[in-house]
């Protein structure tokens, strides 16, 4: 059994955050669908491209290492993305599920930025650039999407009280 | 029923983060205990502390609206908190147990960040002044809760690496 150490719990982090972007990556076709705003839909769809990139990303991260991109069940992510299938479900055809996605979304992309940031702080530790580089990429993508998502947020409830 | 609205969803929301906030506050007593460095331990002292008056916060919330201050359900913190219990029986004894301990607490901030973020632009939106005032108190005190953490991450695998 390998050392328990920081490139230990990078790489179990790094499974843990390519099991939940392709759990994402999954989810936002469906969010898509359920936007009632042209605007929320393109949102999604947009950031759907964008999280195909960041499964690369984790891949070339995966291959730096010398491993195999492999994911592992992450818990959070799985509970984040049920509250927003709750959401969609409990609040479709109401004037609150605009709101309520964006909400969702936003809980995806804040846990996003909590692993890209701490990964990022592991990677430069370890001494590993080109992954430093990598997950900089990424983590300013995400604090982009979720800086567009707070705009959305609050036409989508202006929106809601028209 | 109540018509499902932003405020039913305002409502539901802040039954959610009410019961994150109480495992919460259950489960930093625990993570301190766990902790290796005096430092993370007093931040997860101090952190536990913030969170009683944070859930105070809530339960005035509840008040504004003249409804029970109750709990619901929250499957993401449910997640996010069984990750941290993993790490601390995976890592313990570890010297990555603090950076692992470090990672599980900002991605509850992030949480918690995204939902007082939102609730937030909602209560606006609800023209409750009030509530405004008290969930932009929470939504600062978490963001230098997790500025905090930040600091601690890089300290804590610098330490790792000594």
């Amino acid at each position: 059994m390998a050392e328990k150490d920081l490139s230990a719990l990078f790489l179990d982090t790094l499974k843990d955050i390519y099991y939940a972007e392709k759990q994402i990556y999954k989810s936002l076709p469906k969010m898509a669908k359920a936007a009632s705003s042209d605007e929320l839909r393109a949102a999604f769809e947009k950031h759907h491209e964008e999280t195909e990139g960041q499964i690369e990303r984790l891949e070339s991260v995966f291959e730096l290492l010398g491993k195999p991109a492999r994911g592992k069940k992450c818990d959070a992510i799985e509970g984040i993305l049920d509250e927003g299938k709750e959401i969609m479900e409990e609040y479709a055809d109401t004037p609150a599920l605009d709101p309520g996605l964006l909400a969702a979304a936003q809980a995806v992309e804040h846990y996003e930025i909590a692993r890209y940031g701490t990964l990022r702080t592991w990677a430069e530790r370890l001494g590993i650039g080109k992954a430093v580089k990598l997950l900089d990429e990424t983590l300013a993508e995400e604090k982009k999407t979720d800086e567009a998502l707070s705009k959305l947020a609050i036409a989508a409830v202006n929106e809601e009280a028209a």
